[in-house]
């Protein structure tokens, strides 16, 4: 049992004889002034649960999920305790699963800023480590949400003996609401992912037109850069050489040469 | 209760001992001749309602939803208003989820403006400040419909003591509304996402010819360029140079070069 | 009801007392030897219905939605007749709806000849003004059937006094059907959009080719400019400038140069 | 009659009077060494079947459907020739739509095939060409399955006077069997667009590496140009030229410059 | 029988008279250090089922899929095996299947690591050959899952005379599983799509990114060379060549050029 201990679990339940053992991923989120590419938005602690048939034992790793309130709701219900330790567990997993349902509430109000500066006018200088950083907090979710999911459904459909049959019914609800973390958390994914390659599109898109802008000028500068070659060659018999106001002329040629076509370029949009 | 009424809060239901406190969104679509970047096409307000046992009181923040018609329709039908205060809550949650679908009647319009515009003729010329403004007037709507279903589903299933069981039956109605606009919106929210798609990849294919088209022009300068340098060389011995003709000889290759490079760039379509 | 038979209007029901009046759009496939950037694939018009307990009126506009062979069919049964006059308002949605049906069954095969176009050897090559045309096309009957959906949806479950209750129960198959055109409209809208990003991204690729190209071409040219430009130098102690065959010498390796470029090019696929 | 009998008709269903006549398309999987841009996959054929109360005929077009075994496999079973003509249309629809399920099995290795290989290492390499020809391919098989979906249901539904009750049923099996594979067919058109999106995508980028590598190589041949510019130019005083290791010394300080750009590029990997 | 114990047969079930042959795909998780573009994740090999009426041959291809377990279980059970022959398929089908799922468990993990680091902070730098080797895996698992679908609903539903009817009923079980596994692969592929589409989407980014730094530099290097392209041109009266300091000044005027496009450029964020 002390093996078990250990911190870093995946989310899972375990029969090892009449005990059961559950591990919750606790998760909280952090608040914070603005999303940056930085903010933690979720931090993750663990639960572990030991169920035997009269005996039930809670361990607990990281700042969150303490369980204080939860211990007070329990023993001034004697009616509830009553029913035997699996109450516990299911008031765990009920506590631990409404919390990824009030996490999911305020992870919107992020989606929903990074979403608006992304489509806000110059969303293409929206910072996409933003993006990126609520992708990684999102996934950090998901892996606490998404393998709750088997265990939880085998405990309200296969009847167990250390859990009490009154008890097992009310896991079907906990399930019920993991399944709509679940289905939140993938719509989230959707969501940023479609905002990311819009993004990402948009980035290009400006890319695109800084590189036209460049190649543009770059375009301007190699016209002079060829009538001065034409001018540069050495042959004996080059009658505007030798003029008096050749020179003159030649830059006179090459400015409105200049001039002509970064007015076009600018008629085009490609300055 | 004072500290309730503040504005700006997202729909929501609570209970205070046997009050029960809702806010409602009110949208209101704001007409406007042509969808433009900064056209306002959603507008929002606020209803709050607290509802006891004998007594209903609403608060309402921003110009639209106004109750009057609402309070005539009720004060004209008694045997409604007989059935207590949560007749009103129903008659503003009907109210205020109708005010939704109307709105999204005519958010098609635009969207069906823009989808037109966007696959004419020359799409990618289309302001996209267009097609963000409408996401975000989708967004802002949005975030108006979605947080309203869960309270209304719990209305809808749970019951609750300051709520007539008559009328608890017919929120499941406003319920089913509120799922229609959710769908729509998301409908939308994909719609847009595609449109925006697709005139991004018409604008990097519109660029990319641009591109084109200046690095064939700059591609055709330097071949002048290059031969004017040969000509530039300092060698004793370039006999050319010594010709009478060899100047115009250059010039006139140059020229023919030139020609046949734009004509087969031409017939390439490149330029 | 004079200011109601104006032209262009979106389908919709409505009541006015007891009088009911209803608008559908007909379409019609317009035959055309190919599909290109202009073709008129669906041609609509309208119908609109005044239906009374003992009256019915129909007004038609736009070329299409001739009514006579279904009044013909509904005048050589009595017996459906006898039912009053909402047979004629189902017999006229049936005949809109099962137009709508034909009409796409037509456009699957504009749908087929641009799919296969896009996805042939030479695909990048095809115009994308098809590809848009039938997305206007496309566009246009979506907003002759689908506003249809709400208003076939009440007239199949809510009782209306005008509709004989066996009549009501017919509109339930129209529901159905126009259902089913909505869907297939949605699937070809879904189709055309992955065609036509298909096709935009061929279209990116053979671009970035052309580019590649040019650009290999004037990295060939800059080469010989090089050179040229190193024996354009003025300096005094050049030793190769004085040289008998230096200028041939030069010629020699640049020509070596550029052929050994071109080869590489060539064998790196880049030209 | 005769007129019905032409090639290269869509499959349908219809009636004339008490005769039902049907067209089916037959499909058949071509074996091919390893799939090209031009391999055939799918051949397709046509059975036609004209059922009246007492008669059935059958006409063919194509290499494939020998209906042989099946005429045998009937002629064997004299209890299910007893049920009527019907009979041999539900034989001849569950031996097409099998043979569209059994092909599609053998498609699944084509396309096995093709999303090994553009998943492989060089996926950029592999020739689209073969994307398209699947593609096609998968089209010609679509348009023989799909159009099929509406008779079968119909013959499954609706009571027909030349159709034994008895058979009518076994339709039922058939539509499902056709439903499958409509539904695999889709599958597997979305399964190669996102192939060939994917295969695009990296075509863009393995081609922005290379234009990465020819402008790399450009800039770097533009300093040595820059540098002999310098010293092409003609003033009077510039001491460097007089000197008599400045060719030298000049020819050194460009060497150096391209051999550290060189490095440069190649530690930020463009070349 | 001989001809059927070949290896390498995709997953079947098939029916030689009274014998029921069944081929399944063994899968084993393959243990990596971590993920790269070589590392094996998943293992395949073989297993046949010969079953008569009171017998059950079965043959192993490959190292895995040891079947002691499984004989020591059943042979402990002899309740189980007075079923007949049938029993020892089932627990093969069952012991099969469950090792699916535990695969898929443990490329999870696979599929969460690829993810992070795509979202990482420079997540363009990623070896995309990991994202291809963990598709290609997944094909190998979908090849093995995916065909034994339909032979598992069918042992499932339809009566076979050598399954006894009690196990038939546990054969539902094992193909809920299986759909289990063949929806988690299917979303697994979806995901790598994205990601590899994310992943493409940024290496273009940084590309052009790149791209742009190139010819920027390329832009700046090519305003010296059309100064000096002036003044190497050959005009006998060009006096700024005369002047004693026009060198340097030039060369200062070359210099606050560069300067002045280079910060432009930074400003820009070009460079």
């Amino acid at each position: 049992m002390e093996d078990a201990v250990e911190a870093h679990q995946r989310p899972k339940l375990e029969r090892y004889g009449d005990t059961l053992f559950a591990v919750f991923k606790t998760v909280c989120y952090v608040d914070h002034e603005e999303l940056t590419a930085n903010s933690e938005v979720v931090d993750t602690g663990e639960i572990m649960v030991f169920l035997g048939e009269d005996f039930v034992v809670t361990v607990r790793h990281g700042r969150h999920g303490s369980l204080g309130p939860l211990r007070e709701g329990l023993e001034s219900d004697p009616g509830q305790l009553a029913q035997g330790p699996s109450t516990v567990l299911h008031a765990v997993a009920d506590h631990v699963v409404d919390d990824y349902l009030t996490v999911i509430d305020s992870v919107q109000e992020d989606m929903d800023q990074v979403e608006t500066d992304v489509f806000a006018e110059h969303g293409e200088r929206v910072d996409p480590g933003r993006i990126y950083q609520l992708k990684r907090e999102l996934l950090e979710l998901k892996r606490a949400v998404v393998p709750l999911g088997r265990p939880l459904e085998e405990l309200a459909s296969r009847p167990i003996r250390v859990v009490a049959p009154e008890i097992q019914a009310y896991f079907r609800d906990v399930s019920d609401h993991l399944q709509r973390a679940k289905e939140q958390i993938a719509a989230f994914d959707e969501l940023l992912n479609s905002i990311l390659q819009a993004h990402l599109a948009q980035v290009t898109v400006a890319q695109n037109e800084d590189m036209r802008k460049i190649t543009a000028w770059a375009a301007i500068v190699a016209v002079p850069t060829m009538i001065c070659g034409v001018y540069g060659m050495n042959f004996d018999h080059m009658p505007e050489l030798r003029w008096r106001y050749g020179y003159g002329m030649v830059i006179g040629v090459i400015s409105v040469a200049c001039l002509v076509l970064y007015r076009a370029f600018r008629r085009g949009r490609w300055l």
